[in-house]
């Protein structure tokens, strides 16, 4: 089977691997589709995100789908079954995995992070606890969205937004989009969502934004100040990871307000507008992936309630992952989500 | 009467004003002891905090107690009375005074905080609802240290400690020591401090904590983390304001923790170690003041649950304002709490 | 002007009253709109609830609308508009008006609460600000319906639910169905409820309602664990006020889950079967009245999101109050809200 | 090797039984000392608590300490140390399980609750993750009184107590006194406990209660308002299991309060006193068991910060099992905790 192995700084080499074999209580799937994260570019790019390093060659990717298409020792699973991917393990037994707070465990295996090889390739092997069978109305492409959409999921569960609450997003990428999705469900009233890149801005107002703003052309918390009547929005969510938006997440959020910090930036410091934080007695929340969120996405989005498809803005095959990272990099051509097929067969399914 | 007015930068004249006179709802108080707080040399050393610049020639100190002297129409409180003050006035109307969070009403008038002046003076006038009387067996010198223990005490509701749980206090400055004296009557068991003054180390030593660190001589981040098996504490509590501590405030909680920012630093920005931050999905929750939290305060000391005595480490008169000032600025001669007395005939009530 | 008065228990006189004329800070309301509430027939029938007992003759009446007729010295609010009412006034100093819990304050003045007289009347007057100006798109009608639509707000409110939640509101009257239309803006994902009242049932059908069950024809708890796969819902809502529907709300929750129990009932005591909310760690939250929330439900009206005119189901004059009382005492004609016009002029306004 | 065994109701024989072999992962437990608990007397009296019916014959009892005696494969724990266990296994996959809260884990294995077999034997196989070594300095004894500790340390987690809330506790039976215990390590100021036993009221005291009645004497809703000065207590903790400390409970919380239910009554259902609930707010929180509360209870216990060896009143050798359960009935002789010494050789242990 053919893989897209990173083997330096900037390379990626399609190698040709053996085809793994599952054991007990494990499952091989013909992978469908592999969303590119803006975290596999981090990886891609900077070979490291924190302490966090990559140890060549390694794998990237942690968002597929497939198809069950061999099954271990014990396994419940039918070959043939369509499945989008937990990508954590969480160990289960430590104080955090007790306590429900399964997305810290220190101990953690993540599916495309350090040391833990990840995806983008034809076939792969895990956990058969892993695999969650999807609906009949739910397409491929549509499962492998389903790890960023529990992302925003997982913010806006722990931002616990009450009814009749305004929230600003800073980015529109997929993480701001997916974020949007899940909060339009809630009983927010008014989301305002800000990026730099036309296509995306286009893409928040289709998706339920009720205002956005392209952050070139006018100052981000002015204008959310201006739309809330002076008083800034009770929640913000920060995902695009640059100092800029942290900031402005900070200084939009209202007296009392809370500020949800997703996005993972490249420098290992940002800074924090402290004597605004101090009065307005800001709450910050770091956010961190997602607490077994994929499962719970399913219903939300089989039921119409959450349509991702628009996320899916460009599909190559395995053998152009370097140009798909190439795209995401430079935010080029409008993409929202790159997509990996490496089985083009499974392309429509 | 005296007053000791900030006319300019690291400038305090003592000035005879006229006596004020207390209107209807108003009590004037003749004063015994005025804490000097951090904010109050930041007001004096740098002008401002944040946004907040002072219109000279003003009045700072907002940790006052005293004895009613005269009162206006329509007030209860007797002459005679002693009292420690709340130095907040919020406006009881907006959004966040009717939701209880009092101290963050974006009009509150808050003594010694520009533009409203403060009580460096032999008297001060103030509405009856700030004036609270004290218990028999509390002292005037106490008095004045409720509201750097209401400061304490919220931060520590804020935080809402669970029993067994553990934290760290970055900074054994009078905030710091009074967010270790709420915090010993929780449910917390292990309660680590440090600072750079043996003094105010050995002080938290006595007031209670359980292990305390001076930075100076050891990596803070890494002793917590030795004195906890490698898993941080809880809750983290920063009462220093620098961002050698806010860091280290970020990166000794352990996962899922929190880190409460109490500390007023002189920097507009300081950073956050933002990996480890989202790795943990820390909480921060910034701290302002305290919601009228001086109150409760007063049974606790009186109850002998709380002992502030120790707090209150030097004496000026009213004339040497500016003696207590640089003291205090220069962390001398194991200065905890300095506080003036701009009456002496009540040093001893 | 006109009044009708309660001047024994079950009798409802006719009578005319001097106008009353505003001080200072009030209004006098020329009333459009006022809804018949369970509360107001409680008293009516048993002249009293719990030990708020009526003292004859007494005005009822809480949920009015009008237009500003007259008002006294300082007063804001022009002559001619349109306003809703808060019928609350906490006495915004006790320890839970302080807390931002206003909806408990023991010394509230509530509008026809024994001892505060009601607002079954063509005038009225009140203190300006408990008269919120309503938006041009609002009619005086739905105005009335802020009041029961707060209570449903609180409830919710209280709930604090979460994205993708299931519940269940007991009780399709108007504060189930007012229940239903706050629920629904939040993130729950499945809403069922129960009735005795055939229309009540296809009102909640048509207002946003999942499923439906008519309690006469099958077990509600039954009914919901098959509706959830066996699981029960994650919060129950309970709105009627009777013994089974309480047994019901502690039955369908799930295992965790939490019951709010909203309804008033006739009895000073009902049953919670012990074992099962044992066993399944029940929260039951008791719910009383809202929290100064009439003004927050009129932009989710004004805007669009949740349509309360259907429920306001059958209109009367003043003068036929007692025939308003006896429908809805009897459940009769399909009744939901009867709103009584004391001002005819007022009706289409 | 000798068991207790309940063949049917109100009477236990004493059986001889083989020797139970570890499996692998398994340990063999020689017992030390085994509580008798309320929620067993149910089961011996009454045959059932609720829908959890006796099938005879069985053994019961969950509240075991002893020492390794033998170990299944893989086990890692040594022959010889002593532990304290952790009755409760739950299934560890359920909803319930993964979001933190195993102890309503539906398909929970809790010891000697039908249809699990409990303990009251020499000897018993468990699987290893139940056994907690215990610290030199606990005796087996104060090992046996963790899993009650572990109710009351529940009990206060789940009550979220804030610094300088009050309490009371209606019965000062193990339950009651191990809350008190817990209680008193958090920031609460004023304890009240309420019981009808002489010698548990004096225990109450000694223990750290601020105050106490005997019910029998005075009304005990009555004395909680007085030593509050009319506001009632912030949280009442009901444990005895009785309707008239449900109601009190209920009644004795101020507005806005919490009552925590932790007893098991007799009866299948107990009133609520709704008028009053309701003008309140009250929230009332069932408690069920423990959270894995046994393990944060040991160093509690071995730092010195509670201790539990009072509890334990009265002690039997297994023979006595039947005389054990009738003093607990009977409230005779001042019982607290009636303790059960299977093997006396471990009694000194």
């Amino acid at each position: 089977m053919k893989a897209a192995v990173l083997v330096a700084p900037r390379t990626i080499e399609i190698q040709e691997h053996p085809m793994p074999e599952p054991g007990p209580g494990e499952v091989r799937l013909k992978l469908a589709a592999v969303g590119v994260c803006g975290s596999d570019v981090h990886y891609y790019e900077e070979g490291r995100i924190g302490t966090a390093v990559v140890q060549y060659p390694t794998l990237l990717g942690h968002e597929p789908s497939g198809v069950v298409d061999s099954v271990g020792q014990g396994v419940k699973l039918q070959p043939g079954t369509r499945v989008a991917v937990e990508p954590a393990a969480p160990c289960g037994r430590c104080e955090h995995c007790l306590a429900g707070r399964r997305n810290i465990c220190p101990d953690v295996r993540f599916l495309g992070t350090p040391p833990i090889p990840g995806i983008y390739a034809q076939y792969h092997v895990l956990p058969e606890h892993c695999c969650i069978p999807i609906p009949d109305n739910m397409s491929l492409t549509e499962a492998a969205l389903m790890e960023p959409l529990g992302v925003g999921l997982h913010a806006v569960q722990l931002a616990r937004l009450a009814l009749g609450e305004t929230i600003a997003i800073f980015g529109s990428g997929p993480i701001g989009l997916c974020t949007l999705l899940a909060a339009r469900l809630t009983g927010v009233t008014r989301i305002l969502m800000t990026d730099l890149v036309p296509e995306r801005l286009d893409l928040a107002k289709r998706l339920g934004a009720d205002a956005v703003l392209n952050a070139d052309e006018g100052d981000a918390v002015e204008w959310i100040r201006s739309e809330t009547g002076g008083r800034g929005v009770d929640v913000t969510f920060e995902a695009a990871g640059v100092q800029e938006t942290v900031t402005h997440a900070c200084l939009a959020a209202r007296p009392g307000g809370r500020a949800m910090l997703i996005g993972i930036p490249s420098e290992d410091e940002l800074t924090m507008p402290m004597h605004e934080c101090r009065r307005g007695e800001l709450l910050i929340q770091h956010v961190r992936r997602s607490n077994g969120e994929v499962a719970p996405c399913l219903p939300l989005v089989a039921s119409g309630r959450i349509d991702v498809k628009a996320l899916a803005t460009h599909f190559f095959p395995l053998e152009r992952t370097t140009d798909a990272f190439d795209l995401v990099h430079n935010y080029a051509d409008g993409v929202v989500r790159a997509v990996i097929r490496p089985n083009e067969d499974l392309a429509s399914r």
